[in-house]
């Protein structure tokens, strides 16, 4: 794997609501290409963090690969905007695999709904006696977040993801699209051969059908964000049994989903007639 | 067209971070899938305010019909999900025209770099002399939309989108993704002849490069967001000589692009210390 860097912030003027001028930054985004053995793919529109392991990231959640060990090579040229992967044997039908996205759209929606209900049943995730978090846990990740430096606080626009072994971050990325996002991580752990049953997945963006689905597909049982929740993604992970926390910033969280893994604490006094108002 | 409607909010138990139930309401997230003339296009995960106007401002925005009157008749059944498109004439090659969209993915990116900006090029906004806007008709319009009810003030998660005519709110409406808000907003815009030129768009999602070009295929000079802009929506509305303004909310706001269409006014006296310590 190549590591292309290109410069992830551009400083750029603007305008106050009085006219006076002011420098501001805002994040990169820049297509990048993706060709699987001189063929075209997709193109990614992506801030650039770690574009090897996005475009592995993706081919994985794609279910393009099974394996890292599937690719030869992935070498990213910002110049062109090209990823090429070359892989060791092929993917046998990418044709017939990727076709079937031409019938998808919206803001993270890639998979058919039909074919999203049929992939769930498959699906296991470890059982609540094996996969839990307790929540000091969960407000020491949150810690961890609030501290990280980032893109975000600098430009805003953009969508960070990380991924946790209890309270221990291992893995954080951003990008201007949050399943390139959660791409990246995927990518990070095909990689390594890291496995998601025993961690926890943080993300910015809201908890959508399709990141619960590429969740369940990296086998993470815990998902947190620091926003909320639709529709489709409380289905899916109540069909799933993953457990979702959402809302979930400085110290405060709601459990939105597999409450069996969650171990709460007690209020502590000084919170109660907070929390009382607050219900 | 029909005039579907289903329940927008649902109502769930959650836990709080001390293991207390509490009563939320999310959004409803639903797919609606598109045939026209009988054949799949598309599945769309929309909220279902406006699934009609959702389903027309779809084809309008991908450039499958340049005119209302080619289609007959829009009918939508929630119970399968299905949005039943007729066209009176067919639509020409709508499988090559639909083909290119494999080649796409990412949050809110559903056009290739190239195509788009082969695009911009045919695209005229009019002028500064005509199409302006001054400092308190935006704070108008930033008042009216911390007013407006909504269903992400009752659940979030969702995206706003309206259109203004001077400070005046002619439409508004959410979706769980906020491609769906514009395309539903292209759709009103359609159905009932209303040009673009004299009017202001206001998104509370990012700018990206596709809602950029999807306000300049509306012919809207002037797009507001509560949100931030990413580079390629920057560089595109630049391009486009299309004015953006970000940040956007009570009195406040940046103007990112298109200056000369903004009449700001000076700081009044009260608010120069305050100003000048957040400079």
């Amino acid at each position: 794997m190549t590591g292309a860097r290109e410069p992830m912030l551009r400083e750029i003027t603007v305008l106050d609501e009085y006219g006076q001028r002011r420098a501001l930054f805002i994040p990169a985004e820049r297509p990048l290409t993706v060709f699987v053995d001189k063929r075209e793919l997709v193109t990614l529109m992506t801030l650039g963090a770690e574009p090897e392991l996005l475009v592995l990231g993706y081919l994985v959640n794609q279910r393009l690969i099974t394996s890292v060990s599937e690719v030869e090579s992935i070498t990213v040229d910002w110049d062109v905007g090209a990823a090429a992967v070359r892989t060791r044997a092929g993917i046998a039908d990418i044709e017939a695999r990727t076709a079937h996205r031409v019938v998808t759209t919206g803001c993270g929606q890639g998979t058919v709904f039909g074919d999203l209900m049929s992939e769930v049943d498959g699906l296991r995730l470890p059982d609540a006696a094996t996969a839990r978090i307790r929540q000091s846990t969960l407000q020491a990740m949150l810690e961890t977040m609030r501290q990280q430096d980032s893109i975000h606080r600098k430009a805003g626009s953009v969508h960070g993801c990380a991924l946790f072994c209890g309270s221990q971050m291992l893995f954080f990325v951003e990008d201007v699209g949050r399943h390139n996002a959660i791409d990246t991580i995927a990518g990070w752990m095909a990689l390594r051969g890291v496995q998601g049953a025993d961690k926890t997945f943080y993300t910015t963006g809201r908890l959508t059908s399709e990141m619960v689905m590429k969740a369940a597909h990296m086998g993470v049982p815990i998902v947190v964000s620091r926003n909320g929740v639709t529709q489709m993604g409380h289905d899916l992970a109540t069909r799933l049994g993953m457990t979702l926390f959402g809302r979930a910033a400085n110290k405060h969280f709601l459990c939105y989903t597999g409450f069996e893994r969650f171990d709460s604490e007690p209020i502590p006094q000084a919170a109660t007639v907070r929390v009382v108002a607050g219900a």
